[in-house]
């Protein structure tokens, strides 16, 4: 994402996203079909991750092409400066706003990332997260690969949705809290909500492998993009500093788990996500110098939890290798 | 100290001291003299909470009273916040700053802590930190308690005056130079000067178990300080972030070994030292809003050290408790 906010007592994220959606059967105008949208994500940001982390483990890479922007932007928000020539080589756009300008002229929220474009018209057709990665699972099923896991099966989704929004309110959003509260108290509260609800999801993985059954679920990819980003941004930059992940046994192991399984810490760009905080929230970070720390080197240390069984994929495999033009950086992962 | 810095390349530290020295003969003027000086500090300082302990460690608490700076301070620097009407009770002045005008009343340096006052007169005699722990040990030397350790020994100095160099501009003042430093490149040299001392002072310390002979000697008073901040402010504030003192195993036994001996951990106030540098340093957190973390109930655990042998007091006996109105508030220690 990666709206600017003003300081208050409390930080409320505006969740009033563009609601339009891609379906199988095109209800709203954007039918699921092959090679006509493309995804436009920043690999720092923790809501995009979710995306090119789901579609990897479905597949889609073939039917929905990608964008990066970069990992930083200005108070127009995100650019393609990643780009030869600062373009998005098939939008052939400068920066994400001019896709969101291009449907709504007088767009007046944030422009952020994930969103996607239908590339025929370059407007945006949607940056609502929370549903866009369920769509990915449910409505473009057709597209999946071959052994795509199911990421949010029918029958546990009423436990996916409830352990997510929780996971939402207190730990995704609760970083943010912290990080942004505008006085003593506002953080100390922020705080204290992010860290009970640590030790929650941490009870709850003491004794089963993933979130929500024994597979790789739509939780598991929420959870771990905001925990990917505890040690290098977290806990020093929003002050999120009970502890390191790496300091929490279970969660630091589930973490790991996650992490040496394909379509997560090959999508996970340690210098990007340590660059977007450092150099964007110049309200917070003044000097925009971002830390060399820490040493991540330890995300390939083994994990164990296997020993808790569970299926990585369920009757599903693993992704194949990340495509061409789309890994992470020499340098920019663990180690 | 607590001087404001401007940025620039590299951060440096003004080490130009008032040179007048305390002495047994009196050669500068001031003699040692039981009731006659008053020392000022602040707990959150450093370089103060050296005289703290050195102070406390030598017995010297009926010879040399002391006052307590709050932990926080303006433009004009350090006052008596604490004491009630904000006035040290001995000096009768407000902010340390009337004692360094009362000699020099056009004084063009940083008003730091320590410094220690003349009362009579109430004109400040010395802030030169770097000699005054060595003027209690060595000029005071006969106002020391029975069973005071030998933490200057002179058979030792010239091995504890290089190791205590060494640890100054590496680490003592490292941590500054990551944290005030005024480009990517400057900060990126100075976390990897300062990893590389605690590097070597770590190897040092896994076979001995203080820097300099088998006690405790001036050289660990100067390396404390720096340890325990380090967790509590220095990896997030300064972004000295390659791992916490709790991830380097030798040197966080180390810490703790000093801690849990009398002298170090009760004269140490946690929750001052986070006020001090992150409400005092706007220009590195503008919000001034001071971490709630990190956990701190860690320090009290066993360290194993005497394994390694060594005598923490040598010859000599630990120092017993605290005299009223010097013990550190109950909630601001570790646990």
């Amino acid at each position: 994402m990666g709206a600017y906010v003003a300081g208050g007592s409390e930080f409320n994220r505006d969740t009033n996203y563009i609601a339009t959606r891609i379906t199988a059967d095109g209800r709203d105008g954007y039918p699921v079909e092959p090679g006509r949208y493309r995804l436009i994500v920043a690999r720092a940001c923790p809501w995009a991750n979710r995306m090119i982390i789901v579609r990897r483990l479905l597949g889609l890479e073939d039917v929905l092409s990608i964008g990066f922007c970069g990992p930083t932007h200005d108070q127009r928000s995100w650019t393609f400066d990643l780009d030869p020539g600062g373009v998005d080589p098939v939008l052939k756009i400068p920066r994400l706003q001019d896709a969101y300008f291009a449907r709504f002229p007088d767009y007046p929220k944030g422009i952020t990332v994930p969103a996607i474009v239908d590339v025929p018209t370059g407007q945006v057709v949607t940056n609502d997260f929370m549903q866009m990665t369920l769509d990915l699972s449910s409505e473009w099923a057709a597209y999946h690969r071959d052994g795509a896991p199911a990421l949010y099966p029918e029958p546990l989704r009423a436990e996916i949705d409830e352990v997510a929004r929780r996971v939402y309110t207190e730990i995704n959003n609760g970083v943010y809290r912290c990080g942004f509260a505008g006085s003593q108290g506002a953080y100390e509260s922020a705080y204290d909500r992010l860290f009970s609800a640590l030790d929650w999801v941490s009870d709850r993985l003491a004794t089963q492998r993933y979130l929500v059954g024994d597979t790789i679920t739509e939780a598991d990819v929420r959870l771990f993009t905001t925990l990917a980003r505890f040690d290098p941004v977290y806990h020093g930059h929003f002050k999120c500093n009970r502890s390191k992940l790496s300091e929490m046994p279970v969660l630091w192991a589930y973490a790991r788990d996650l992490f040496q399984t394909p379509g997560f810490g090959d999508t996970t760009d340690f210098v990007q996500i340590k660059q977007h905080y450092y150099m964007v929230h110049t309200d917070v970070n003044p000097t925009g110098i971002v830390p060399k720390g820490p040493d991540l080197a330890n995300w390939l240390t083994p994990h164990g939890r296997e020993a808790l069984g569970g299926r990585p994929f369920g009757d599903g495999t693993p992704p194949g290798p990340t495509p061409p033009g789309e890994q992470v950086p020499v340098g920019h992962g663990a180690g």
